[in-house]
């Protein structure tokens, strides 16, 4: 049982994190919803710090950015429309990772570096894999990096909206349309 | 002398704030900062909800979105980019309101009703804009709603990414090459 019970930590790191924000959450309160004590908790893992980058660590296996840049073709704007879609499914995993990005600017915070060198690393990538089909500029003009930047924008962006208003079903066909116009593909 | 002990603690809050999220500042340590009392502070202010109030006002009025939806035209992606520049020589509000809009996701942040309406009305807005100029869609085939979640999207994306390293000060061309393939203006 330890396994499962070290994942039920990080499912309410996950849950409070997203409610609170990372600042607004203590270990306590963590314990106190997993039912353990302190030290309970402690016992998986030393500090807070190491629970932000466990979830950190998890959103990244989904490593959908990396996926794109690698595939990058003709039905590409539909598969974004999977992603999107995907995410609006999981929504707790979407929000803890807007509310932790944006908590992430602030003096100091833990998971400023990792939120640096991960879009510094996703937008490389994503770069390289748009120069190898495409060249300098890709079909609608854009550089490859006007493009990746702009991609990587868009999905936090409209996150970010659709988090605040749910009721927004379109994003999915709307991230593929944008796209599709974006890199200049077929319609 | 009222008038600008009352814009210092305003000033005062918007740093902390952005440093420290809106949850994180305490209205002790926006007075101790002031150099004014806890009491001093609340006769300016009678609560800390109202001190996040006049900070997004404050933002407000710079009202850039609106402007955008009204004076769209095929120089429109150039005015983007000094709204953009702009927001680079000023990173103070951009920061705080990047950190108020995703720590508003959170249960119960009394930034959360404001935000939504914000989002809402902007678009709406940007839509009429869009659709007074060019009809049910636009040179690039996108529909008004489309460009206009698009668009805000873009802005909030960039600056995020911008707020975590400021070497990348290419974003005011890129925003511009950006939105003229979006909009399918001429280059």
């Amino acid at each position: 049982m330890t396994r499962s019970r070290r994942e039920e930590v990080v499912d309410v790191a996950l849950e409070l994190f997203a409610e609170r924000g990372y600042r607004g959450t203590s270990l306590d309160a963590i314990a106190a919803k997993v039912g353990l004590t302190r030290q309970g908790v402690l016992h998986y893992f030393p500090n807070k710090k190491r629970l932000l980058v466990e979830i950190l660590r998890r959103r990244e296996e989904l490593n959908r950015e990396h996926l794109l840049a690698e595939h990058a073709g003709e039905d590409w704007p539909g598969q974004m429309a999977e992603v999107v879609a995907y995410d609006h499914e999981h929504p707790g995993l979407a929000r803890v990772y807007s509310v932790l990005m944006a908590e992430s600017v602030t003096e100091g915070h833990p998971a400023q570096e990792y939120f640096r060198d991960h879009y510094a690393t996703v937008r490389e990538r994503m770069v390289r894999g748009f120069t190898e089909r495409w060249g300098e500029r890709l079909p609608s003009g854009l550089t490859p990096r006007a493009a990746a930047t702009a991609l990587l924008a868009l999905l936090d962006g409209m996150q970010q909206q659709w988090l605040l208003d749910r009721e927004q079903a379109d994003h999915p066909e709307i991230i593929e349309d944008v796209l599709t116009v974006l890199f200049g593909l077929r319609r």
